[in-house]
C-alpha cells in the first residue's frame, strides 16, 4: 500500500473526529492567561518565546481530541528571535505527538536554492559533513505564488519527500486583497490563473478519496465566489481563513464544502484560543468549549 | 533638516562610494573557504551557523570601502535553526558598523497583526513588560505584493519609523516569472499594475534627489522591459537581481539607471562571494578584486 499522503491524512483525520476544523496557533503575549504569563520565567525574549510553546502546548492538549489540524503562525515565533525558532519547533512537534497534523503558516515562497532552503526548513532538513539535521516537521506549508511555477517547484520536492503538502495563496481574506488578485486577466480574474496552476500541480496527488496534497488559501469573505471556486477546483482542498474573529461566519464558509461536507479545513484562531478575558481562571474550559461549538457550526453547515 | 531616509542614505553612498553594486550575501556550507569552514567549531546547525557568521562578516570587512550596500538571505540563515537567527542578526549589526546599508531578502508579506510582526522583525522590534528588544535592524526589507495593499501597509509603517525603506517584488528574474506577471490584465501585464502600486506608495517618500524609499525588485533578464520599467516608474529605485552567476551582463542593466546613472542596484551575491575555489588561500584577495571589477563593469554602463 502506498504510504499516506497529507491529503489522506487530512480526509481520514477529519472523518475519525468529524471535524474541518483548523485551530490557528497565533499567540500574543497580551492575550494570554494571566496565570499562564506569571508562571513563565526566563530573560526578556527567552521569557515571551517560553510563554508561546507553554500556552499553544496547552492548547494542542485540549484541541488535539476534537480537530484535525492546527497552524502555527511563524511570524509571532519569529518576532521573538532565536528563542522563538525554537518554541516553533517544539510546538510542531508536540502538535505531531498529539496525533495532530500542523500546517505551517509562513507564506513563503522564493527561487531556486533560495526557496528549496525554506522548503528544507519547514519539511526535511539538510546534511552537513555526513549528519542530517531536521528543523520542523511541517505537515503542510503556505506558499505565495507571485514568483511562478519554478518558485513552487522546491516546495513541492521537498513536501513530497515527506508525504507533506502545500496550500497556495489563491484569494485572501483581507480587505485590499483584490488589488491584484481580482484583476481581470486574459478573460478571468487573476486568481483564476492561479487556480488554474494550483489544479494542476495538485492533479497527480489526488488520491481515492478525491483530494490531493496541493491546496489553496481561499478567504471567506465572499460566499458566491467560494461557491465558483469549489467547482471550478475540485479535488483541491481549500483552507478558509477568516472565521470568527476575523468576521466569517459558518453561512460564509458552507460553499467551501463538497456535497460530502470534504475539500475545506476553516481555519479560527483569536476565536478559539483568546476566547476569554486574560484574567480568566476557566481557560482552558473555555477553548474546549469554543473548539465544540465552532465544530457545531461548521459542521451544521457540512451536510447538503 | 529631515532625518536621512532610506532613500536619502542609499543615494549618498552611491556617490560617495561611487558604487551601484549591492553585495548578496547568501551563505552556503559546501562554497565556503576550507580554512574558514575548519576554523569554526560549535555543533551541528551552530557551527554552520557560527561560519555563516564568520563568512559574512569577513566579505564585509572586504567590500564596505567599495559598495554602497549588502543583502542578506533570509532563507540561508533560518535553515540554520535559532543559531542561524543569531547569526543573520549578528550579520546585520557588523553591515551597519561598517557603513553600509543592509536590505534584509526575505520576501515577506502577510495582513494585519501578521504583518506587523514581520515589519517589526526586520526593522523596530517589540515592547514586552516596558522593555524593548529589537531583533534586526535592516535598511529596508523585500515584501510580496500579492496580499495587496493593506498587506503592505504595515510594513510601510514600521519602516518610515526607522526611516527605513522596502523593495516590492515587482518582475523577478526567474525562468517561471511569467506566469502570472506577465498575464494582460485590463490592458496591459500585471507587473505594470504592481508598478502602479509601488509608485503611488513611493510617491510620498521621494526626496530633492528624485528617488522615494519604496523600491521595486525587478530581474535583469529583459533589457526592454526594464528600459521600459525605468521610465514607467521615476523616482523608485530598482533592486536588479540576476547579475553575474545568474546570467545577467553589465549590458542587460544598463536600462536600469536614470540618466545620471542613478536609480538602480545591482546584486550580485555568487559572483563576489564565491568567485573562488573552496581551497583558495587567496580568497580574499579574489572577492576584493570581484568587487573591484564589478563595480568597473557596472559604472561602465552608468553613463550615458
Amino acid at each position: 500500500m502506498a504510504p499516506a499522503t497529507f491529503s489522506d491524512r487530512l480526509y481520514n483525520s477529519i472523518r475519525e473526529k468529524n471535524s474541518v476544523l483548523c485551530v490557528g496557533l497565533d499567540p500574543r503575549w497580551e492575550l494570554l492567561p494571566l496565570d499562564l504569563r506569571n508562571s513563565c520565567h526566563g530573560l526578556g525574549l527567552e521569557k515571551i518565546a517560553r510563554s508561546y510553546s507553554n500556552f499553544c502546548s496547552e492548547v494542542i492538549d485540549i484541541v488535539a481530541p476534537y480537530v484535525p489540524v492546527v497552524k502555527p503562525q511563524s511570524a509571532f515565533f519569529e518576532a521573538c528571535g532565536a528563542a522563538g525558532i525554537l518554541a516553533l519547533g517544539a510546538v510542531i512537534d508536540h502538535a505531531r505527538s498529539k496525533g495532530l497534523l500542523v500546517i505551517l503558516d509562513a507564506k513563503r515562497g522564493d527561487i531556486s536554492t533560495t526557496g528549496e532552503a525554506y522548503a528544507k526548513t519547514a519539511f526535511t532538513g539538510a546534511d552537513y559533513e555526513g549528519q542530517h539535521y531536521s528543523l520542523f516537521a511541517a505537515d503542510s506549508l503556505t506558499v505565495n505564488p507571485y514568483l511562478g511555477e519554478d518558485s513552487l517547484e522546491p516546495f513541492l520536492t521537498e513536501a513530497e519527500k515527506v508525504q507533506g503538502g502545500i496550500f497556495v495563496l489563491l484569494r485572501t481574506s483581507n480587505p485590499g486583497s483584490g488589488l491584484f488578485q481580482n484583476l481581470i486577466c486574459e478573460g478571468k480574474p487573476l486568481y483564476y490563473h492561479v487556480a488554474d496552476a494550483i489544479s494542476r500541480w495538485n492533479y497527480v496527488t489526488i488520491r481515492s478519496h478525491g483530494y490531493g496534497s496541493i491546496g489553496a488559501v481561499v478567504g471567506a469573505t465572499n460566499p458566491r465566489d467560494l461557491k465558483e471556486l469549489r467547482s471550478y477546483m475540485p479535488g483541491v482542498w481549500f483552507l478558509v481563513p477568516g472565521y470568527g474573529a476575523q468576521g466569517g461566519t459558518a453561512e460564509d464558509v458552507r460553499e467551501s464544502f463538497d456535497d460530502n461536507g470534504f475539500g475545506a479545513i476553516v481555519n479560527s484562531s483569536r476565536g478559539i484560543t483568546f476566547c476569554f478575558k486574560p484574567d480568566s481562571k476557566d481557560w482552558k474550559a473555555a477553548i474546549r468549549l469554543a473548539v465544540e461549538k465552532t465544530n457545531q457550526q461548521l459542521n451544521a453547515v457540512r451536510s447538503r
